[in-house]
């Protein structure tokens, strides 16, 4: 199959602020075969995409989230944390049936195709349901079974994440790739965590953690381990392995030095951390070090929705005001983040995150025929500060088309919104 | 004309968190007739809407922009506030030609149209052609001509802003409403702004200005006069009038009881202050202190859109983690803002920000059948927190359907965003 998409302004996230004001993109299988300036080679496409009045540019990558939890959306909001926690969510979530997780996992799919997010980074359970979904769906992912150390769950996490990694890694032509998710350090012990780092080098993958997202995770570690958490996931040897690690709101200097001389990929959830009240991350200082800091909108319940393109600009403002520098973090920095830096992150940077030759295709087209992307003075700034998940028309991802005009191919919407409603609804039901 | 929504959502904004999950809407001539649950009465109806899968609630207020900065949108970026301002902003709009200003408004309107707005409070030049605009779409707006002390336009403002009061105020059918702009205390010295509150006075109308935007501001009024310029412009008795405040974003204690004591309509720009580093107002203080403060976008070019939904998010989102409390500024107290404070601030409460007998019918129905808003536990979380511009379908503003399946009816919209782009061309063109 060869795909033509010509007439099309192109960001390929290759070089900072490059912009193609009219080029063309040729993908042949899965991969992309050439990026160019003017018009496309004459050669015998089996499929053209018009570009006219659209923008290409690499796919999101949503570094962190916890797919399923669109079931929960709304359930409880406004809340201090604790409360919110134990009790709201945590009894919904004991409720939750492996095919509530696929219905959850397909609904946020829909939603995050129709936002232009073509990777995702999930940890969670039932994650069987969730590589099915991301199977059926076409979309590209990175799974982790959330894996908690204190809970009745231990050895069962570990099992069924062996168990995940045996079925489906590198399988949908290499969409799929599992890796493991000890929760955070509170809830996995060293000793759980020694078997859990034990079971990554024995399967040779990397690991999905949340940390140092509240004070008082790092007022209690400092009390238990006398370490920050940053700095006692370092003394267990979690960072001898490929790391991606949640949230880190809450660093000292020598934690930001850690990870970056070990290239933990960081994803920050500014929406998330914002609605929570957890607090601000250091973006900009780990930016500074040379850590690769992505962007994930974490699960729906804490969002509420899983919108890349409002997570960015949230980050890209966020950080301005914070540091009281506007000229932090500017819009090209936040529209890395959310591809290339997201790539990097998961280990899939050979692959994803830029548009290039020999790159896998996940390119999204946004419509720029609109008002608010008018005028076109700066079509990175237009995208950043003003896009909107609406503009997304177009979503190819491994080379194939998976949404064009807003209609996803590779699923039913209406059946997904539908079994999703019904889920929702026997999940707070009395029974 | 009598028309019938039926089927339909309601957040009303009459009680706090009260939604009817399925009633109608009935609108005689620019007025709501009736708000129920249940079935509509039947009559004879010249037109329906069906609002099955549709949630309507009062069009917001956006309380502070300036629409023609449209045509600035994405210019300059990211850099420091007085080099954007004096190398990039002035130029350009020292360019602006009437005809400029009245193209960059009709973007700015379809712009707001498409995300819900139904009323804003604009502060520009070549006002005559904001009026036009705003008279030949159907929106709803207060008008001020920017007056500039300082600059050699300080007559000719208020010359200007009589005659705007003359031709505009009141008419479409009371869709336009007329006041004052000083510009800032910084730039309309005593002397200027007396002679201003003199007109405000003789034409009995309120007063639109910038107020303690930035720190640098609040500096040089103490410097300069000795007192922050909130006690100065108290000093002065510019609150003696009506007035609608944008920004206050450096306030002491003393400052917001001055403008709680004088019901001083405040007006909160999160998403500007954020990109510019202004700083973060202290929103949940004022709201405590009785003040009805709105919400705004500001102009296109510190922002860098026009869409409410975005700023009453990001406004929910940052005062949560501002004050590191997740029950800040709940998601209803986020939607009043957006609506009921924005029409107290523009003292147009008895007209319009709620849906109930007897207030003018501006009204917007946004989809409920999508990803993003499912499930449906919580449909004013669901608004705030997962709501996009593009889930707006129908907006009616004074009874008139101006939107229906997001086509706008009152203009060309293909028109006005070649003209706009045009417009924005010659803009930037060397002569």
């Amino acid at each position: 199959m060869k795909l033509l998409i010509d007439n099309v302004s192109i960001i390929p996230m290759t070089e900072e602020n490059y912009i193609i004001e009219k080029g063309f993109i040729v993908i042949e299988g899965d991969s992309i075969q050439a990026v160019g300036i003017g018009n496309a080679p004459s050669d015998d496409y089996d499929q053209k995409i018009d570009g006219t009045n659209r923008l290409a540019l690499p796919g999101f990558v949503n570094a962190h989230t916890h797919a399923a939890m669109t079931l929960l959306r709304g359930y409880a909001d406004d809340m201090p944390l604790m409360e919110w926690l134990e009790k709201k969510i945590w009894p919904l979530e004991a409720r939750l049936t492996a095919e509530d997780v696929y219905w959850g996992t397909m609904l946020a799919i829909v939603e995050m195709i129709k936002s232009g997010t073509t990777c995702f980074a999930d940890m969670y359970f039932f994650m069987d349901e969730v590589a099915r979904a991301v199977a059926q769906t076409g979309i590209r992912a990175v799974l982790a079974r959330g894996m908690v150390g204190v809970g009745p769950e231990n050895e069962q996490a570990i099992t069924e994440s062996r168990a995940l990694f045996n079925k489906w890694n590198g399988s949908s032509n290499g969409r799929i790739n599992v890796i493991l998710g000890p929760h955070a350090p509170y809830t996995c012990p060293p000793d759980y965590m020694t078997k859990v780092m034990s079971l990554a080098e024995e399967l040779n993958i990397g690991l999905h953690i949340h940390l140092a997202e509240t004070a008082g995770e790092v007022a209690d570690s400092i009390k238990v381990y006398g370490q920050t958490p940053v700095a006692q996931m370092e003394s267990l040897g979690l960072f001898d392995h490929q790391v991606l690690a949640a949230h880190c709101v809450h660093l000292t200097e020598q934690d930001i030095e850690i990870l970056a001389k070990h290239q933990v990929g960081v994803v920050h959830n500014p929406e998330s951390n914002m609605k929570l009240a957890s607090g601000i991350a250091p973006v900009p200082e780990m930016l500074k070090a040379g850590i690769p800091v992505a962007l994930g909108t974490d699960g729906a319940s804490s969002n509420n929705n899983l919108d890349m393109l409002q997570e960015l600009r949230t980050c890209a403002l966020l950080h301005k005001v914070n540091t009281m520098d506007p000229t932090v973090l500017p819009a090209y920095q936040a529209l890395q983040m959310a591809t290339t830096n997201g790539a990097k992150a998961l280990w899939l940077d050979k692959q994803i995150g830029q548009l290039a030759k020999g790159k896998k295709a996940d390119i999204i087209l946004c419509k720029l025929d609109q008002a608010h992307m008018i005028p076109r003075y700066d079509l990175i700034a237009n995208l950043v500060y003003s896009g909107q998940a609406a503009d997304v028309d177009t979503v190819v991802i491994d080379g194939n088309i998976i949404m064009q005009d807003r209609i996803i191919k590779t699923l039913d919407e209406q059946e997904v919104l539908r079994h999703s409603k019904q889920a929702a609804e026997r999940l707070v039901s009395p029974n």
